[in-house]
């Protein structure tokens, strides 16, 4: 049997990934016929999409078995209410792999404290010491892939590095807590903390007055997980006061960032325009091409999300 | 036999180094008298000495058997005629974990490009592709314990990570290369260059125009060794040309940098005060009190200098 893909994206998206995924396709030994166009939607067996298809009528694909998504947040998918196919999120390892280093690196910046330096290229030789990984605590909340990874890549560092997750887990070499009563413990251990969580419901504006008190005094915040996981008055209050010593955002509520919002000019926030992590087409691909081989054989899916956590 | 132990160092190293010395000697049981002053130096087991003992005295000491320093580079007491007594230098682990933590720090400063971020807060929203590690190559030249240290966390992160020495090593993970023929091979390969070589002879200005020349156009230098491992004049110039897209500097020909000169100012340069990695006196001082209980049992000391190399 040969199935019908159909592709719903815009003509940058197809031009970048025809090619990769009729490769993947065929290294993956399955039939499909994949198209950027359906003239006949019911007889389409699986809808590839970008985050661009919040607003798509996915109703007419009345026989479709899959939505496979090429991004990894699907928050506004599932608010899209003709999406009724079951739908899997893109789990790509050279996303997790940017995800990770990106991570790693803002972390070792605030760590290292290379702001300091580079504020000092001034001719005035000033010697300072600097902790080692070992006696700094960084918390990553949310231990799913890209938070079991990032945490991993700390700890094998020498961070001492806790988790937080809304379920318990257990990740080698990370202090574990989960959970509302969890969540106090891992905030108060964060020097640094890490936001990895995904958006729903209950993350929403997760990051809030009372909860940024739990940090320790001076804490350092980096964001490359969901904006809407921060309250943004709460974290320039605190940024204010010095609760918040720094923060790195690479994701906001509204994207692009406007211009006028005030952390761009904030002496001590870091805007980067949510590039932590960007789905690649050559190993996004692959992931496709395995979960339409599984459909192909009746297999169950990957990363199939689950509507009632929203993830 | 109690050993009679001189620290032959300033008050303010001595206040430092006098209770986790003492600490280190309990828990390593080794009996020994520890003192800032030598009435009688042809008494004294060992001598203790940090870099400021270049210029000290050390032909009094006629039958210590041991100088054990408390720094990793031993070029300037190498230069000392007095110091003929076997010498150790420092192998600390705490300053090996401070070492790696710069460079990985700046080598994803610069792989991620954080500094093009840090000059866009200009409410401009400008999205970008970011290279992953496994695309990207970096040279580590020296595979000592510093060396071989840092280019296994780099490679831990996916970099993929060329390794170069004087005499042929194998690190897991990492492409070695040796002697001057694969010298080329290593700084070709070099997209971001770390140099973790100690300073003789042998390394004194190595990277030089010539050197220069062969890595690939644009590369990145962070210089975290010795100062006296780059012809300062040559790196100006290959960072006026565009061959050094960008250097971080944190040792120097001469220390402190003085204030007139152009690394300070230049736009693609970061100057670091010689902080990639301190000894650490708790560390230091089990290595020290490691090295004293193999002297009062006639063990091989370790980390023993072999003055024809020059570490």
């Amino acid at each position: 049997m040969t199935l019908e893909v159909f592709f719903a994206g815009d003509a940058d998206r197809w031009a970048a990934y025809r090619d990769p995924l009729k490769r993947a396709l065929r290294e993956a030994g399955v039939a499909a016929k994949l198209r950027d166009s359906a003239p006949e939607p019911a007889r389409v067996d699986a809808v590839v999409c970008g985050p661009g298809a919040a607003e798509f009528d996915f109703a007419p694909f009345v026989n479709a078995r899959a939505v496979l998504c090429l991004w990894a947040g699907v928050e506004k998918l599932l608010a899209n209410p003709t999406l009724t196919q079951p739908l899997a999120r893109m789990v790509d390892p050279a996303m997790t792999e940017g995800m990770v280093e990106y991570v790693v690196g803002h972390v070792l910046w605030h760590h290292l404290g290379i702001g300091v330096d580079l504020a000092r290229q001034d001719g005035h030789w000033q010697p300072r010491s600097v902790k080692i990984a070992r006696d700094r605590q960084v918390t990553v909340l949310g231990l799913g892939a890209l938070g079991q990874a990032a945490a991993g890549a700390l700890a094998a560092l020498n961070f001492r590095v806790h988790g937080w997750s809304r379920t318990p887990r257990s990740v080698s070499g990370v202090i574990c807590h989960s959970g509302d009563g969890g969540l106090r413990d891992a905030l108060a251990a964060a020097e640094i903390l890490v936001t990895l969580l995904p958006h729903t419901p209950d993350t929403e504006g997760l990051l809030d007055a009372r909860r940024l008190s739990w940090l320790p005094p001076g804490a350092m915040l980096i964001n490359p997980g969901r904006g809407a996981l921060i309250d943004e008055d709460a974290l320039l209050a605190a940024l204010h006061s010095g609760q918040v010593a720094a923060a790195t955002l690479d994701v906001f509520r509204t994207e692009p960032l406007p211009a006028g919002h005030p952390f761009w000019a904030h002496p001590r926030v870091t805007v980067t325009p949510h590039i932590a992590a960007e789905t690649r087409p050559v190993t996004a691909a692959r992931v496709i091409a395995e979960n339409l081989r599984r459909l192909a054989t009746d297999e169950p899916l990957l990363h199939l999300v689950d509507r009632a956590r929203g993830y």
